[in-house]
């Protein structure tokens, strides 16, 4: 993982960030963890692949294999 | 594996979390052990896939592989 | 893996498991021997899959990065 | 790969066994040769993936990380 | 990674990149970072898969075994 | 790779061997080089996959990872 | 990967080659670099997949994990 990644993750922490998994799933979490693989610790998380029909998740574990992107929310 | 991670899971052995494979299963267990790969020893799992035809699997391997996310219930 | 799953699964030897395969296939068989990549050897297998038509394929040899999750019979 | 396993492939080499691939091809063939990877050499090779129209292939070297399971013929 | 990739890539730091995903989506950004795996970091990131619908995404980060292929503008 | 399969690539160097591929894609060309991962070197290769419609792709390299068999040919 | 497969490689550089991807895109361009994973880098290239509508891609990194197999043009 580039040190960009790290440090962009970093800043993060304890915000809100969109997360694309593989297979079309969108969550959309507190990012509170993650590692070099991009496992991820997300709370008060809602899954928002479906627009009409949000589901809340809470806390979460994301295994880092299955993410496409992450994007920290606009500042 | 993050510390993090390692911290909730450990928090939460012997506790009820959901599991979503890829392929789209749904399983609900008790957390009975995990390893780095998050490869997971469930109890008492049912598979919950389907609302309306929930099976009951008992105590089950989970490959870690599989995993996509793993959400301990809300506190 | 956990030590936990190599309990599990020593625990369990020669008695009759269910493994959910990658692809929706399920076996039950006789749990002869495993290691660390689940790969595992079954004897008196069937192929569970349909339940109208349960096919017995005997001894096995299942190559572990197939597997989902084996699951030992209640106790 | 167990001990077990490379015990039962090689009280079969020279027999015929059958392998199932990912993606539903079923082949049967004579065990000519393996390695720790489930790399298999096949000699007088049919796919019998179709029952009406089987094909015979002949000697084959299939790639492991293809292989479901392997079957050795009922004793 | 090719020491060629490496100087492309560098040479195009801060410079609007497309970027094809396995499953089909597109994306063109701002290239911020990389690292050998070809995890990127993408600024003013638009999903345009779609060309009547192009969502904004902002900055993203992109897991590198998702990247088909990057594709610098024109010179 | 065992022992038997380098054998047997290297007994058919400059052979016609038929080479199926993850997907369905089937190759018909003269063995020329492999290496442990079974990436093929193939000249006068055809692609076979429809039996009316053959195309001629001459040398080509495979990448290992897409292979699921190597036939050589019937002596 | 093999000797024969990097000389192959070498005496293309700046020649047209013929790539196929997973997924069935083709790329036809000038191959300006690759490595030991087949990463390419491709100049000049046109996505040739649907014959009716090609289209310049310009200067592009393929990721190797995507391809399936790479033909230099006929001599």
């Amino acid at each position: 993982m580039s040190e960009m990644t790290t440090e962009i993750l970093e800043q993060n922490l304890s915000k809100i960030v969109l997360v694309r998994l593989k297979g079309g799933k969108s969550l959309r979490g507190k990012l509170k963890g993650f590692d070099q693989h991009l496992n991820l610790v997300l709370e008060e998380t809602e899954d928002t692949t479906s627009v009409e029909n949000q589901k809340k998740l809470g806390l979460i574990i994301v295994r880092g294999d299955n993410v496409v992107l992450i994007s920290p929310p606009p500042r």
